[in-house]
């Protein structure tokens, strides 16, 4: 990556049209409700009353090819739009999780802490090689497991819990981003002047395997994540308002590490008032695509989207499946003369 | 384009299979139902009794690169299948709106005319650079704006109405597409014998968020509509029968801009008996695949497919995503020894 | 294609999450529901108590660029899940049919014995240049019909039943897979150890257009489909246990053929624990993408695809849209030393 790029920490809004919360001053617990309808019946007992304050996950360079991870997984609410809490199943107290980086040929050493006392959990990684039934194993209550993998294909991959049955820990959170950084780089890294991470996931009824097999979304929701190793979100909340907006400045080549993880559908990435100059394939430099409007990215697919931001104002980022942009899948990228908030309100959509 | 390009101004069939209006006879207001229920109550005031005249655009060149566009936004009954009429919000009494045709290069001198008396709308081009919170700024009812865009990308693009809440705004009919030439053409432009434009759209509830957002749509249509300016469609009308077939002649290869303009859905684009020879997804020439039975749309995304017809007969047009196919999506190339149409009764599905 | 890829016979799983029949000790008539409802109601009248036996094709080259291809369209019962039986109207008595396999430039000389005794059915290859009004049209019941192609593109092509209405003759059993081989092979040919044929589809309430139309699928399945000519499946039952895993070796490079025949839905093809080397989309070795996670194929789109299995275990196949994967279409591949099955218990999602 060139020297000049900039990382991003904030979080992209995610905003509900329909069916937002309306019951103001309830406490935290009975917030835990969806759009459609209270469900926290659903909750499982041992999971009430608990939320689990989110842990970082250590990512740490132990040799020229080497890293290891330690993430968590564990039960913390999350505002999934305003007011809307979820006691989401997570990787680090986050829904999606945060966002691991590494480079091309790295091992990486990952240890997975289960702080859930009442499910096992696991981790599927798409971005290495392993035999599932060994490597993605169950970890148990209140136990850990060290697994070592190798990287080495370059991209945005997505990650999340292979626990049976697999829909319902994705569904209720437990999904993210892993960033295989291209060993020679993106021929197009010279260009860019700042990137993002962006990842789209649904919402459904609370843990309820029915909406989640047969449903429509309640929530469809874009969230900003951090680049940067050890850069991480600290809090869990991934529904913040539309009108904090990523940032940039006027000319400047913004790179979006994009990737939506469903569970169930599909998304139709596009960033308003530009077109995307360079679009890599589930971000492998070989898959270049020019010129498109609009990204196609299945369940669990990625991309790296470059683009340039020709004039100061507000340019929304959405999924073009405009019901889901209904849903909340809506963000900004703020576009001012020096690339600082200049406090104006942001278009939303 | 290759001179010996001809073009078409017919319009493609859409037809219902499931749940047409059966009501014969009736008035063109009490027509504005769609396929599930009368919801005509859901037309707003000021759009009561009101079917405005389709307007023409005028696209003139006014310099080697630069060209003026006029719009209007307006409400216009469409037919949306046979005896189903919408109180569509258009853009020129068609919905998809006409075809626009720029060159690679070109400044674009845009205005839009709001005729709609109640309703602000504005425009968002996919195919230009613009700061969306200022150069796609809502036109109030009755009110004018002009802005000028530079389209530096070649392609096929969605262009929509992009007034809050913007879902619908698409899904009352405000979209349409703009076809950006390449500045040297595409590889394959001496080829081809004939060129189409085809869009696809879905319908809903008339003038119901709840439907659009979380329903199924009534209608998926496609619309054939003119490639050449000046030569638009002069009627609103896109539910033309399926026995309305596109022509061509024994031998041709055929060029399809096409283009999903949603709001919703993503499209499966296959023409029946041939094999897409050449595919530039997005219409950009750097794009290309080879020998794909269908083309994979995301929502707002296009393409420019080409094929050769190599006999004689009906070869019909669909997404192979066949719900939608059975709700409407359907259009037929009748292929006969001179071009012209024999008056044989064309193969529907 | 090189000489060391072996080929495989096997079904691969489809389970039932949601709703499988429970009745035990039932009749095969009355196993005819699906997972929603009983609707054996809707068997047509000359369908019930018919259940023809699969009549295997027959695949014959005839010349060094010609084949005689002799399929049926017959009545046959199919496990669509476990004990969930579907009166399927086949290809040769499989649901998907059987996989034809031909090499680009070859003519074939296709005839259809219809051996439904009520309704007539027909054949729409992709992998052909055909006028659907003639070379696809429809053969009445117990009638027979011959038609020649030329199949000039390589690629993973589907068949479907052609016949009005087109969406109930796919939803209700009559698609599949030709594929047509590179006349110079794949470029990585080479490299591949084993190869397999995949087929998605999807199943509905028996034999409801409405369903099929506006409903959500019951059951969403892969199949393992024989990729050689003569070694296809000789009974109908696609709905084999999960433990029923495809094998290969350690270090095995495998490839699979694989294609969504929909009726209705995309497809997020994905392998737990690999990264796919190379993707040839729609199978057409010009259509080159790397270190792909996840293919997104359109209805009807099909892919070629390879990857390494580098360690013993069991590798999960999906539909990463989860709720498709639970809804049947998980396969696995079982990795041993040898390639052989070790009799240990695979891994299911």
């Amino acid at each position: 990556m060139s020297k000049q790029v900039k990382f991003a920490t904030i979080i992209i809004s995610s905003f509900l049209v329909l069916g937002a919360c309306n019951a103001a001053n309830v406490s935290v617990e009975k917030q835990v409700v969806n759009a459609k309808t209270n469900t926290s019946s659903q909750i499982i007992e041992p999971h009430k009353n608990l939320n689990q304050q989110p842990i970082p996950p250590i990512i740490e360079r132990v040799g020229e090819h080497e890293v290891n991870v330690e993430m968590t997984a564990q039960i913390t609410d999350i505002e999934i739009s305003k007011d809307n809490m979820y006691k989401a199943w997570t990787f680090n107290g986050e829904a999606p999780g945060p966002v691991i980086v590494v480079k091309e040929g790295d091992t990486i050493n990952f240890t997975l802490k289960n702080m859930d006392p009442a499910i096992p959990h696991s981790m599927d990684f798409h971005a290495v090689h392993a035999a599932p039934s060994k490597d993605f194993a169950d970890i148990m209550p209140n136990e850990s497991g060290t697994f070592t993998y190798p990287a080495n294909n370059p991209g945005v991959f997505m990650y999340h819990c292979g626990t049976k049955p697999v829909l319902a820990h994705i569904a209720n959170g437990m999904h993210g981003t892993i960033i295989v950084k291209p060993k020679n780089g993106y021929p197009t890294d010279g260009e860019v002047d700042r990137e993002f991470v962006i990842v789209q996931n649904e919402w459904y009824k609370y843990n309820d395997l029915e909406d989640f097999t047969n449903g429509v979304p309640s929530n469809v929701v874009f969230s900003a994540k951090a680049l940067k190793e050890g850069d991480v979100n600290t809090n869990g909340t991934v529904g913040a308002l539309v009108d904090t907006p990523l940032l940039a400045k006027v000319g400047d080549k913004v790179r979006i590490y994009v990737n939506n993880v469903g569970p169930n559908e599909v998304s139709s990435f596009h960033v308003v008032g530009t077109v995307f100059d360079n679009v890599y394939i589930d971000g492998n430099p070989f898959n270049l695509m020019k010129g498109l409007q609009t990204v196609m990215l299945p369940a669990s697919g990625g991309a790296v989207v470059e683009f340039t931001v020709t004039k100061e104002g507000s340019y929304p980022i959405v999924t073009h499946q405009f019901n889901h942009a209904t849903k909340g899948a809506v963000g900004t990228i703020k576009v001012t003369k020096d690339g600082l908030d200049d406090g104006s309100q942001a278009m939303s959509h």
